[in-house]
C-alpha cells in the first residue's frame, strides 16, 4: 500500500474525553475511529489488524474440527424469557428496541441462548453428536462506563465457540483442546508468556470457570499469579484453599493487574435443559445436550497489545498482527530518479508476496521517521538517495531497536521468508 | 469437508411463517437458519457462499482504488437529526435504543452520515481528495414486511462504497468506473445478462439515480427492459420522456419483475455541506465535498442467485459463489475397501486445492443424490464400487444435467484447473 494514497491521516488530536492508551495510539495512528465512549469504526489499517487476530484465531478453532458460521445481532424476547435473562435485573447491559410489529427484540450481547435454540433443528440422536461451531460476531453491551478504549466496548467483535456434547468426557476432551487452541493463538499474538488459565468464579454451573487473563497493566482484573509454575487465580476467587487446591501457598503468587483476553464456561447439562435441547440416547431416553462456551475478545486483543508493547513512540506490533510486515520509508523522492527506483523496490516487495506499506509521501524525513514510529510496523527500511549509492539499505527493527544493514538481495531473501 | 462431520441437517420442514423460495431452500439445505422474519443466521455452508460474493466484490472495488473500513453499528442521534433523518416520519427503518447514560442511539440503516462526518479527520486539504471507501456491514432495518427472505431483510450483509471528491469530473469518473466493476461483479456472479443498469428516482439529488436490477421472477421492483439494447427503466419514472432521452420507444419496452442487487447515489455536494465536510481548495475557498454512494446487497444477491437458479430439485449454484467446487459422493463405503479407497480420492482432491464436499455419510445412494441436487454444488462426482472396477467416474453437472465420464487422473486435471 501506498501510504500516500490511504486515505487515513496521523493526527496529533483525539477526542478530548477518550482516556485510554490503547484508544489514543490507535486514533492517532488512523487504525480507529471514536464513533462514541466503547464504539471505533476499523479503518483500514485497523481492520487489518483485525483480520490477522481473526486468522489466527480462526486456524486454531478449525484445527480442533470448529465449523465457523454468523449468527444474528437480532434476537427474540421469548428464547431470553425461557432462561430467565430477557430482564434487565438480570443482564445488565441490554440494548432492546422494538419491531414495527409491536414485538420487543434484543440486540446479541452474547449468543449463547439463541444457537442453543437453532441446534434443535440439527441435533435429535446421540449420533448428532458432538458439534462444535464458532464465530466472529459484533457484541453490542450497554455498558455504563466504557473508558477503556478497544479493552471494554459498547460495540466489539468476540469470538464465541459452543460446543454440544453427549457425555461429560467428550466435553472435557472438547474443553481440554479448546484450552490448548488458546493458548497456541495467544503465543502466536506475542502474549504467550504473559497469558495464564486463571481460575474464577464458575458462575452457576461450576465451583471455577477458567478465564485467560494478559497480565498487562491497563487491565481491569486483578489476579495473582505465579509465574514460575504458571498458575493464576482471580482475585475474586484468590483464598488459601483455592491455592491448596491448585499446589500453590498464597505467599508465592504475585498480585498483578490483568485484562481477561478469553474465557470457557461450562455450563454441564443446564443450559440445554432451560433451552430445551434434548437429544435421544441410544436406549431411547431424551437427554439435555452438555454444553461449553467459549470466548476471545478479538478487538479487545488488539487494545490488549497495543498497550503492552506500544512505547513513548507509539505502537509496537507483534509481526503476527502488524498490518504490514516491513513499512518502506522512501526519502528524497522528489527525484524523479530515486523515487523510480524506490518504487521498484516496492514492487519487488510486491511480487514477492511481502505486505509493505511503503511511505511514498512529500514529506521532511522526521515526520515519516515520527510516523513509521507511531504506526509501529516491525521493521523500518530506509531507502534514500544515499542508500542507492551505497547498495545497503537500513532497516530498524521497531521492538528493539536493532539496526542491521542488507543489500537489496538481502531484503528480499530477509523478508519474502522463501 | 467431510459430510458427516458438518453439523448442518437437510430438513424436510421449514418454518411455516415461510414464504419465499430462496429462504425455503436456504433452510432445507442447511445454509441458513431463521431467527424471525428477514433475520437468518449464516450457517457454515451460507457463510461459505457469503464470502465468495464478497470476494469477487471486494477484488473489484478494491480494483478501482477503494479501501476496506467496517464502520460500527451504533450511531450518534446528532448527526442525523443535523441532515434531519433522525425522525421516524423521514426515516420508517430505525431501530433504535437508549444508552445507560440516558442518550438515544440509533442502528445502522445506513453509514452515509457517520461515514461522511468520520471523513473530517482525514479531509481537509484539495489535496487529500479524492478518497474512496468501502465496507462490508450488518444493516439493521426495521421492515413492517419481510417476507421475501434473503431478498429483504431486517439484518442484511452490505457492501456500502462512498466516494469523496473535489469535482463533478472526479466524481463522475469514479462513478462510471464503479459502475464498470458492479457490472463485472454481476458478470462473475453469473447473472451479468440478466442485470442492468437502471434509470431510476433519483431523489432529491438528481434527476436520476442508477439502480442495478436483475431480471427475476421473486423480485419486488417492476422494470421495462430492452434487453437488446441493454436499457432498463425502473417504473417508478418510466415515461415517453424518459424512453426518449435513453433513445429507446416505449413499445420496444418489456415490463419484467427485477430484484435491486445494486444502486448508485450522487449527493453532489450537498450531503458533505449538512453534514459539514467542507475542505480548502487551492485559492483558500472553503468547499463543500463532493459525494457519491455505491451499494450492493450481499446477503440479498445470495437470495436473488437461488431464486434465478433453483430447480425443481433444489439449489443450484453459479460456481463462482458455490461452497464447494465438487460434491464427491461415495457410495457402498460400509465396505472398508470402498471407503479407503474414496477417502483417498478425496484427500487427493484436497491436496490439489480443489473445493470439495464429501458425502461420506452411511445412508442410502437415493438421499445421497437428493441431499446434493438440494445443495447444489456444480459438479457431483460418484465414488462406488462399480467407479473403482471400471475406473471411470460419473460427473454429473448440477445445472445442465450433463454427464460425463473421467478417469482418476482427468478429475484433477479437469477439476484442479492447473
Amino acid at each position: 500500500m501506498r501510504q500516500s494514497q490511504l486515505f487515513t491521516k496521523t493526527l496529533k488530536e483525539v477526542p478530548s474525553d477518550e482516556e485510554a492508551k490503547n484508544a489514543i495510539l490507535l486514533i492517532r495512528a488512523g487504525y480507529i475511529h471514536k464513533e462514541m465512549a466503547g464504539v471505533y469504526q476499523l479503518l483500514p489499517l485497523g481492520l487489518r489488524v483485525v483480520e490477522k487476530i481473526k486468522q489466527i484465531v480462526r486456524e486454531e478453532m478449525n484445527a480442533i474440527g470448529t465449523q465457523e458460521m454468523i449468527a444474528t445481532n437480532l434476537q427474540r424476547k421469548e428464547l431470553w424469557e425461557r432462561t430467565g435473562r430477557w430482564s434487565d435485573q438480570v443482564v445488565d447491559v441490554w440494548f432492546k428496541s422494538t419491531l414495527k410489529t409491536g414485538a420487543e427484540v434484543g440486540f446479541a450481547w452474547s449468543h449463547e441462548e439463541p444457537l442453543a435454540d437453532m441446534m434443535k433443528n440439527h441435533i435429535s440422536s446421540y449420533k448428532d453428536l458432538p458439534v462444535y461451531i464458532y464465530q466472529f460476531q459484533n457484541k453490542l453491551r450497554n455498558e455504563l462506563r466504557a473508558k477503556s478504549g478497544m479493552m471494554r466496548g459498547r460495540e466489539f467483535i468476540m469470538k464465541d465457540a459452543y460446543s454440544f456434547c453427549r457425555s461429560e468426557e467428550d466435553h472435557t476432551a472438547y474443553y481440554e483442546a479448546c484450552k490448548e487452541a488458546y493458548l497456541r493463538s495467544f503465543e502466536r499474538m506475542g502474549v504467550g508468556e504473559d497469558t495464564y488459565v486463571t481460575f474464577a468464579d464458575g458462575g452457576a454451573f461450576t465451583q471455577y470457570s477458567h478465564e485467560f487473563q494478559t497480565v498487562c497493566d491497563a487491565g481491569e482484573d486483578l489476579c495473582y499469579i505465579n509465574r514460575e509454575k504458571k498458575i493464576a487465580i482471580n482475585e475474586e476467587v484468590f483464598s488459601a484453599e483455592a491455592c491448596k487446591e491448585l499446589g500453590v501457598i498464597p505467599e508465592e503468587m504475585e498480585k498483578v493487574k490483568t485484562a481477561e483476553v478469553g474465557n470457557i464456561f461450562n455450563f454441564g447439562r443446564q443450559k440445554a435443559e432451560d433451552v430445551g435441547l434434548f437429544y435421544d440416547e441410544e436406549n431411547g431416553d431424551k437427554t439435555a445436550v452438555w454444553m461449553g462456551s467459549y470466548g476471545i475478545g478479538i478487538t479487545r486483543m488488539m487494545g490488549v497489545l497495543v498497550e503492552k508493547f506500544a512505547d513513548e513512540k507509539g505502537i509496537v506490533w507483534p509481526e503476527s498482527v502488524s498490518p504490514y510486515k516491513v513499512h518502506l520509508v522512501g526519502l528524497q523522492t522528489d527525484d524523479a530518479q530515486i523515487r523510480d527506483w524506490v518504487d521498484g523496490i516496492y514492487t519487488a516487495f510486491q511480487r514477492r508476496g511481502v505486505e509493505v506499506l511503503y511511505d511514498d509521501r512529500y514529506l521532511r524525513p522526521g515526520q515519516k521517521f515520527a510516523d513509521a514510529d507511531l504506526l509501529g510496523v516491525p521493521y523500518r527500511i530506509v531507502a534514500s538517495k544515499k542508500t542507492k549509492e551505497e547498495g545497503r539499505f537500513e532497516v530498524v527493527h521497531r521492538a528493539s531497536g536493532d539496526v542491521q544493514y542488507l543489500s537489496e538481495e538481502e531484503l528480499y531473501t530477509t523478508f519474502a521468508g522463501t
